[in-house]
């Protein structure tokens, strides 16, 4: 198996097919607009969003792992990780322990004090992956969002 | 009361008072290791790494959001709401929801397709305020961490 590799502009198509390969598995299937001209763009244009790891299996991506700096005004710079994907059937293979061993690597090198990311409380296997690796899954933090239309709503009530 | 406003160097001092006591109130009061001195080169040199908007009441500031915008593989550009803190004793007099609406219309100007946040799920004052204004506390969403120690534990087993 390959060793996690940054990914290039010419990944971008079969990264996006594994971002909406997560988006179906977290049961949102619809909930995908980026497209790949933006994740082009927005990864290696000159206003760089995101930096992202890939890793193949038999000369294919079949994983990923996507990142970006975050500011907690408690420790400073952190590294967020904002999607951690292994393709269904090449899951069990180590694929995506190697991504995160990238990812803690290179926010070692960042000098950051935490790396953070986020999990659907009933993805269990997840779950049971970042515990066994150290990382505290802090049940009482939830997420919240105001999407475009809650956007517009509460704008429109001003 | 004043409308907020654009945070200056100048407020860092007591923008890191006001950091202080919301780790306090979130039953973390050792949390808190940025000092002013990272707050001034973190908000106004030459890598400027947050927004940070703060609103007086009486000729001092009493409140204040701190943003940055991060990259959802779902909608691209987003704005996350880092903190959102008012001093105790100037609740109820609306500079929340006057610091909310500045940083919704912030995300609107920069064209965002979400605002997003994080909340502990004992807060219900928060909660509350949170949902009467449109947004949605997914308590299925899960917040994850690996601290400092978790990351050179992670890196020492390799």
């Amino acid at each position: 198996m390959n060793q996690p590799r940054l990914a290039t502009k010419q990944d971008m198509p079969r990264v996006l097919e594994l971002i909406n390969e997560l988006a179906i598995y977290e049961k949102e299937p619809d909930a995908v607009e980026v497209t790949v001209a933006d994740l082009e763009k927005d990864g290696f244009g000159d206003d760089k969003k995101f930096t992202c790891f890939v890793i193949e299996d038999n000369n294919m991506v079949e994983g990923l792992a996507l990142v970006y700096t975050r500011y907690s005004t408690w420790k400073g710079n952190v590294l967020h990780l904002e999607d951690l994907i292994v393709n269904e059937k090449h899951r069990g293979k180590g694929l995506g322990k190697k991504l995160l061993d990238t990812v803690v690597k290179y926010g070692k090198n960042l000098g950051v004090k935490r790396v953070s990311w986020e999990v659907l409380d009933w993805n269990e296997p997840a779950i049971t992956f970042y515990e066994k690796n150290g990382a505290n899954v802090m049940r009482d933090w939830d997420v919240v969002h105001l999407d475009k239309t809650g956007i517009e709503n509460y704008l429109k009530a001003l």
